[in-house]
């Protein structure tokens, strides 16, 4: 499942398969300190990021993640200018946040320097925004990093691996505290959340632990095609509870939507629709 | 990629993977004279039902697509009592059009028996409604059947296969346009028209055909995490043409989705919702 011209399969649960696709081209493969990295090519997918055998993106459906992880919580912040994205060392959240007139400075905080050397070589249409200079790139962990910081960002995304390995500490009650901390007053978060198709006591127990830290949260649905059952959740809370509806800039959504291949107000608004089976798990 | 103790991929494009599951046990394998048949179950995903070795339905996610594809066309009808799906013959079709009350008779017109008699077997919780009195079964082609009636369903639902082999003329205009002859006057249709994510050129062609044949077409989005791509889509046409928002019955509605995993009345509302690169597309 590692080697070029074969077939790769992320096995989920064991018996089940996330993305199956032919590896034609096995472009680059490191052990980091923290996880195994590699990129590899196919003709239908574009590039693709694993880290420890996951996919993490592919060139062909970035869009839809990256643009709701980041411009569902931008347009539900009045005037955000300090933006904190946590993980994302592949930079497609940060090209997001940049769409945003007004942003001043965005924060990347990524655990592991490999995952942005590899996008630099491999996703160059992601990482280049790394080099505007409204952006700063730091290399550490990020529980230790927004611990660090308070009131201080006014939109945090949480661009994370599974809550498996390094990122399970993201996934914890006193890490959304210490968001919630780090977030200016005005402040939203958004993380992503997992799959509520096939995963939904998962999604429940973290949206549990966002409710408990936050006294609010939003889930919020996105397919997207490379993670397992294409049906993924972001979810959404306000340092100071407020109603989504109520605090939404529908004038800069539609701005910022001129440059996006997925988010559109009506996405905006239709995305916090869920489907019986899940609003009855959260 | 056919025996028991083996991984399945459902090749798409050559090079990427819809589905994929590990073969606990091959339960049923027969060829019929449309098509090869088989129904595996896996330990995660439950009953699969295979068709020329594409996933059309499993029973973790059957309800998904059922609840859409029915559903959202039976809700902007005005008391639909007359109602005919063209193809599924597992019946998840019918079991949600007998959720409608004032339904008084629904026609399944599948053209291949043993697909029906495979479901009758292994997938009883949707095929048992066959049973019920208000109910026809029609084995024949679905293009002769349609063709052959006038002014005599209230609601038509297309649960077909892929435009490939025994199912593709009922994407052609022709077919579009005996189906709109089929309809009362206050009618309505619907159909699956394939994934956005991975095949926006079919989905937009058809939708083409649809909108020569009918003068409208609507086209809304439901996640299917077994069919490829995760990302699926369905259009909804009017015999004559009306606004989907202004017809909607919302009482039935919440009635009906009282009884649903996937649909309800927020729901029907979002899957209009088109990403931009969809609504550029069609």
């Amino acid at each position: 499942m590692r080697t070029a011209d074969s077939w790769f399969i992320e096995v989920f649960d064991g018996k089940a398969g996330g993305l199956s696709f032919y590896i034609d081209e096995v472009l680059y493969e490191k052990q980091s300190p923290y996880q195994n990295i590699k990129v590899v090519r196919n003709a239908f997918l574009g590039n693709i990021m694993l880290l420890d055998d996951l996919v993490m993106l592919t060139d062909k459906d970035e869009f839809f993640y990256h643009d709701m992880l980041v411009h569902v919580p931008m347009t539900c912040v009045d005037n955000p200018e300090s933006v904190l994205i946590v993980g994302g060392g592949d930079g497609g959240s940060v090209r997001e946040v940049l769409k945003h007139p007004g942003v001043r400075r965005v924060v990347l905080c990524e655990i592991d320097g490999m995952v942005i050397e590899a996008a630099r070589e491999y996703f160059p249409a992601l990482s280049s925004c790394l080099d505007d200079p409204r952006v700063e790139v730091v290399v550490t962990d990020g529980i230790e990093y927004v611990k660090a910081h308070r009131n201080e960002f006014d939109c945090i995304c949480i661009d994370s691996t599974d809550p498996i390995g390094p990122a399970v500490g993201l996934f914890s009650i006193e890490f959304y505290g210490s968001i919630r901390d780090a977030l200016t007053d005005r402040g939203a978060m958004s993380a992503q959340t997992e799959s509520p198709a096939w995963s939904l006591d998962q999604v429940s127990s973290i949206v549990k632990n966002m409710r408990q830290a936050f006294g609010n949260a939003y889930p919020y649905l996105v397919p997207v095609p490379c993670y397992p059952s294409g049906l993924w959740s972001c979810t959404l809370c306000f340092k100071q509870d407020r109603n989504p509806a109520d605090v939404f800039d529908r004038d800069r959504a539609e701005l910022v939507s001129q440059r996006c291949r997925y988010y559109n107000t009506d996405i905006h608004r239709a995305c916090f629709a869920l489907p019986n089976f899940i609003k009855q798990a959260l």
